[in-house]
């Protein structure tokens, strides 16, 4: 027992009210000093740059059918889903869409959240669980990783896209466990992946790690929030691709922001999955649902996803063509397995400047830095829209190469 | 240093795809037998039912005005963001939104985030830390506690609306640390509430929890969800209404899903608080942009707020017109500081059942149970929302009388 101290009264001093977030001032100082202060800079509805930054995959965030879509719903159903799914925000509207992306993506049933990061959070705390062990890529998504925390689980970082390490950690911790008897339970555990992953566009070794989680017993949680719409037959992702699609032990993320030029978030899954969703995750039951207009227009995405799978096809090859330049100029490119390409850039501050030469030259790239970095290397991000044409491709190839700093 | 065991080369069984997820079956069973399962009624565009279970506390959500200006949005600036808020996800409309509704609110600066969720996560575990003490009322919102775990501070959890308790929770802090010398940094601390709490609808004693953490140098943040709207001159929220909004230790949170009837969070105060969140915040950095057509709609809803401030008032008449005819026949209802009216129920099996009754007759109330009741009293909740007519409260109480049940 911890022995009581006795506590002397105290007459706390007045404080300065400004010292209450003084210390934010020291870590702003470090932020500059280091290059790496961040700062919005918002857009006009009509930008003249040429876009390679944007998550909008196939071009749907501006499709006039989307646009259309998201103002009809927001007519019919009202400005916001007004309150909990489980209280007045699940309208049939929501239904609908979700029924048709687990149609879609070959799974028995689908749940939809406010956000790809709260569908995130959902699906890796309430599948983890104190008594659980969740076993994750050590290049996941913040929001992956949040949810790992939020699991209260037992959680083993493993090296990226590495199945041999994500069947070690699970052969690591039934060996901890001792020997489990025929019958008796052994302790739950979750191996959890991006399908694609959003740095360096680099695709993860699904069948394997299905396979090693399968060995044993093991659940597969894949993120497709990159892979929707890019991967699979008609894009309907890397999970569906590997031929894993609809299987009991596998569940799938995905987000509506991006492929689908919407906003939103979806987990698919066996039904009993998600109807322990329904009750168990605070994402869901604590969240106001996701507001019709997003709904409607990430429906009318899928919809035309459907209706034209060659945007799927369309956004890989625009990907590769782009790396395929930038490499034949020298530049050091990640070979894309999607549609994100990565070029490594010498410093965070090149990467800066790299992007603003590019920008001023009426390109938008992304910028990635620490510490939105998995490995501290700072480097542009490009995204392959599936509808932008060879001319644009060809233009953008030139302003990158052109602007790329000396290494 | 731990002993390394010797492990024995191990050959796992073949595993039961099935098995992954058979835990969840044991789950449901028991939520079953305890009367707790939950299942989605999705509601049709055009429900009959008089609705006091939304959160769209000023009928913002179904206002014309509110729908139009989604639908603006999703055409002028697309369905999506299309990205983070931090590469393609800021619009100037995001911008305008945040200057509006920290001039409204009386604060220096706002940051909107996709929905009220992530703005709790980000503000509690950005101002968090490992090296920070969290004092957060045992009320507080799921979102708020969730932001507790994440900032990976010490957490010291108090009873509910107790700035006692908190004073004691800080200067024990104090005195673990040893007294400190002037000019020494201390920890630093952040005290964390609710504005009004979403269970029973009482309002948190703002003003002694400012006083009290002001005398610790520690800084106060407050979840407006349910103040904001229906607190404070015009619905200004419950912080502006104690005189606290725009002070140097004050940041409030707030979610666009409510009275302004969209979808989305804030988060308002200090800029350098606002800049901070930019630069370090996981649930604004990693997460797509909030989508035009509910920034639009937020905005909207805040115009018409300002141009009708009188919005706000009426919720509180309501509810408490409301409150009066249900204690009046004898029910157990909390006297209500803003717009939610809590009515205890015996038993979470008879919550069900009145609420269904209440269904049945045509009115659509809500129903809290374990877990999302913090004390285990399973209660209806009804929402008073302002654009109720004098007919539809006393429809509202005349049919919540008759068919509650026995005690
Ligand atoms: C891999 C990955 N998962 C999840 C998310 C979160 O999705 P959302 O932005 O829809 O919340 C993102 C990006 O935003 C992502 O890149
Ligand atoms: C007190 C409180 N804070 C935060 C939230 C989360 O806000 P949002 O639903 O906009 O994500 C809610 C309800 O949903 C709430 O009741």
């Amino acid at each position: 027992m911890p022995e009581t101290r006795p506590r002397k009264a105290r007459q706390p001093m007045p404080q300065d009210r400004d010292g209450a977030f003084a210390w934010i001032d020291a870590q702003r100082e470090r932020r500059d000093r280091a290059g790496l202060v961040r700062r919005l800079s918002p857009r006009p509805a009509d930008s003249p740059l040429l876009d390679l930054a944007s998550n909008d995959y196939l071009g749907l965030a501006r499709h006039p059918e989307a646009s259309a879509a998201a103002a009809a719903a927001a007519h019919r159903w009202g400005a916001g889903s007004t309150g909990s799914r489980l209280v007045t925000g699940s309208t049939e509207l929501h239904t609908t869409l979700e029924r048709e992306l687990a149609e879609f993506c070959g799974f028995e049933a689908a749940l939809v959240f406010s956000s790809g990061y709260a569908a995130n959070l959902a699906a890796v705390s309430a599948l983890g669980g104190r008594d659980a062990l969740v076993v994750s890529d050590a290049d996941n998504h913040a929001s992956l990783i949040d949810g790992c925390r939020l699991s209260r689980a037992e959680i083993a970082v493993v090296p990226h896209a590495d199945p041999d390490a994500v069947g070690k950690a699970l052969d690591a911790d039934e060996a901890d466990a001792g020997a489990t008897k025929e019958g008796e339970a052994r302790r739950r555990a979750l191996v959890v992946s991006d399908a694609v992953f959003s740095v360096d566009g680099d695709a993860a070794p699904l069948a394997a790690l299905a396979a090693v989680a399968r060995r044993y017993g093991a659940a597969l949680v894949v993120d497709e929030a990159h892979g929707l719409g890019v991967l699979g037959e008609g894009g309907r992702g890397a999970v569906h691709g590997a031929g894993l699609a609809g299987a009991p032990d596998v569940v799938v993320t995905a987000t509506l922001s991006k492929s689908l030029g919407s906003q939103g978030g979806a987990v698919l899954g066996p039904a009993r999955v998600i109807e322990h969703l329904v009750n168990s995750a605070r994402t869901f039951i604590f969240d106001t649902g996701l507001n019709p207009a997003a709904v409607g227009a990430a429906l009318a995405g899928l919809r035309l996803l459907r209706r034209e799978p060659e945007r799927a096809a369309r956004v890989r090859t625009v990907a590769m063509g782009l790396y395929g330049r930038l490499t034949a100029a020298g530049l050091a490119a990640v070979r894309p397995d999607a549609s994100v390409v990565s070029v490594r850039a010498p410093s965070p501050e090149k990467a800066v400047r790299w992007a603003a030469d590019c920008r001023a030259a009426g390109l938008m790239v992304g910028c990635f830095r620490p510490p939105s970095v998995p490995d501290g290397v700072s480097r542009l991000r490009l995204t392959a829209r599936g509808d932008l044409t060879e001319d644009q491709i060809e233009e953008a190839a030139d302003v990158i190469v052109r602007t790329a700093p000396a290494a």
